[in-house]
């Protein structure tokens, strides 16, 4: 299936589309001088959305899944940016010791392992998979879709190293997300790299320090541009222990959702959008879309609070921190189904990208649910690179491009953020 | 029109594939530590020719032109080679002054411009053109097939910098081989990059250099895989200076055509392969394919003694020096005309590659000459990338895989030339 932009998107997107295209030399510039001061993560993925009258990332992977979801096309790409991120980290390096996610065996799942296996070893090193879970004490073999298998072998972990039976790496690669905390495996290894680093973790990261970063990286990338960073921002605020059980716990949350719906309100206003404004209330951790919840109407937490302290009657819930975002619809489409694109990128490179789809979702919600299925982003076309020329909205690649721009300015907010939240760092404060 | 492999071709080449192929991961560690040491040219052409039983480089271009012949699925990887070579050459570079060759204006040369212009500006730079004539003294037009224009601009040298008017340049890229030696407005510039370096021009350039060094890097990449280097290393002799104007003075050619044919009967006598061997005399300098010519028995030689000689008594020619190498046959076909491989490279990265196909040569001839057609490498399949599992000979992927590691050898020996004939090298003999 070849996906198409079936919306030619009108107003202030084609705008932006234009003058990132205009200014592509500039821009890449600006990338090159970035990612000599910060370290781009080792590969990234970010959800996009992109609502017409501005395009924004909400999510950030950095632990991504989903590579199987790249066309076969874009693995030349994937193989000579992995090509240059190991010649960085580790050029002598023989071995990678790949480590699944903990909980994902889905066939889906399997398959990303076996693209990330197959993209590092044509990029010259020999990958096996290794266990983030003590029990397993035998090879396991893991069946794919096409007949081949994968082997996931038992860890072993001395003092000083981690690796398997006659397999010693140089770098290890977590594929795991480490929501449930960092296992005591994982820790102390200072004489091989670990990428991601454990603060990338989810037991570790907060939504809303990502966000803050990529404030400031949007801020400077506007500036750059000669325009209102508003158009690439989600704006958000956040409360940092929300407890559902006190009488008042939803205060902090219904200030801010006031507040920022009334904010965004003036902007609309500014742009002339007739849009009813909406924000996204969700866990500042990284608990997937658990407690995602679309708010148009501070009322509407009432009746949340309701049901949620129902809910707790039963199973009480510790405090969660919470994230109070900017909600920003997608109005991309794929045969009428609502789309959201999805950028990957391996060190600073964009290597493909997909669009997340989701037939019973609406433009307001999550797509990332149960349900979702997945279409190669708009590679088909004989040319892959954005073409000037073309009139804004209309080129898959311009718009592409522009998705890239917006996908690495995540990243590179996540750079920015790993280096304010990395343990080794020496503090100046 | 998409290009097959007619001919699934049998014999050691398919061995050669086979091993290259279960040995990628080493492969691609080896180079990575060879790039350590070594310096890749900054982009690069190497022609390839295989016969069945030997897959050998046959000319390594260090100008290139053609990138036009390249298809436009291929961009993304020369854009990403583009960035990643100005990164670590200049990355706070924002121009980047391109110089045609003085003397090709064709369509498909001013196409080849178009793309380096746009390969450079996607990769984040300015790019202008200079005429490298001082006689161009006004901005020249220059019409393209599609209808747009290239502006080419006069040169201004000041005493340390070269640019154009109101464009200063961090990296000066030459597109024009340097054959008729090095224009002064070129030297002297040392604060700027001029790449490739005056030295790799065709003034300096000796076939044999190149060879002598691809020699090692075969021998070495031989090693690695436990195979033997003539599989992969045309032989080759060299004659200082043939003066055809002296009676003796095709002795030393006669010479080493008789010993270079000697030996290569012997090889084909170890593989037991039935073929006439042949070899190539050619200019040791890099003037095209003037004088190239293609030996069975020395007696040939009489012939064109007696021919050059007729010639030589209208214009004579000065002194010549002569390399004498094994030739190597080309025993791929589309729709039945000879075809020979070509493989790009940016940095150390492949780019793409095409065929070059001559319907009026035979497979021992020069198919760089008039008439020749160009066909994209077979990346219009799905899958770019080797599929270790699949049958040698059979998968074009793993074919093309194969040649872009030749072609990488002979990168590495072009590196490993430029090194040798630096004359601002240090020397240590």
């Amino acid at each position: 299936m070849v996906p198409h932009l079936t919306t030619a998107l009108a107003g202030p997107i084609n705008e932006l589309e234009a003058r990132i295209l205009e200014s592509m030399p500039a821009i890449e510039r600006w990338f090159r001088l970035e990612w000599m001061e910060h370290t781009p993560p080792f590969y990234t993925a970010v959800d996009l959305r992109n609502g017409g009258f501005k395009l924004a990332p909400v999510d950030t992977d950095l632990f991504p899944g989903g590579f199987n979801h790249l066309t076969q096309d874009m693995l030349p790409l994937a193989v000579q940016a992995a090509m240059a991120a190991i010649e960085k980290i580790c050029p002598e390096a023989r071995n990678l010791l790949l480590v699944p996610d903990r909980h994902k065996r889905s066939p889906f799942y399997l398959q990303n392992l076996q693209r990330l296996v197959q993209i590092f070893n044509q990029a010259g090193l020999n990958v096996r998979l290794g266990a983030l879970d003590e029990r397993i004490t035998e090879v396991q073999t893991l069946a794919l879709p096409d007949g081949s298998e994968l082997r996931l072998e038992p860890l072993q972990r001395s003092q000083r190293r981690l690796g398997l039976k006659d397999f010693d790496p140089c770098t290890i690669l977590l594929n795991d997300d480490l929501l449930e905390g960092t296992p005591a495996l994982l820790q102390g290894l200072h004489e091989q790299y670990l990428l991601p680093p454990l603060h990338a973790g989810w037991s570790v990261r907060r939504k809303s320090r990502h966000f803050r970063s990529y404030e400031e990286v949007a801020k400077k990338f506007a500036k750059l541009l000669g325009m209102d960073p508003w158009l690439i921002n989600p704006m958000f605020g956040q409360c940092g222990e929300v407890d559902l059980h006190s009488p008042n716990g939803l205060d902090c949350v219904r200030g801010n959702v006031d507040a920022l719906l009334a904010k965004v309100r003036r902007k609309f206003k500014e742009y002339g959008i007739h849009e009813k404004p909406f924000v996204v209330v969700k866990a500042d951790d990284g608990l997937g879309g658990m407690g995602f919840m679309t708010v148009r109407d501070p009322r509407e937490l009432d009746d949340f609070e309701a049901r949620a302290r129902q809910a707790l009657g039963r199973d009480a819930l510790p405090p969660t921190e919470v994230i109070i975002q900017e909600g920003v619809p997608t109005y991309e489409r794929i045969h009428d189904a609502v789309a959201e694109p999805v950028v990957y990128m391996i060190d600073r490179y964009v290597v493909g990208g997909f669009y997340r789809v989701h037939a019973e979702r609406g433009a307001d919600e999550n797509l990332n649910a149960p349900g979702s299925r997945f279409v190669p982003l708009a590679f088909a076309e004989s040319s892959q690179l954005p073409r000037p020329g073309a009139k804004p909205g209309a080129s898959a690649p311009n718009r592409f491009y522009m998705y890239g721009v917006i996908g690495r300015l995540a990243m590179l907010a996540a750079a920015y953020e790993l280096e304010a939240t990395d343990p080794e760092a020496e503090s100046f404060d």
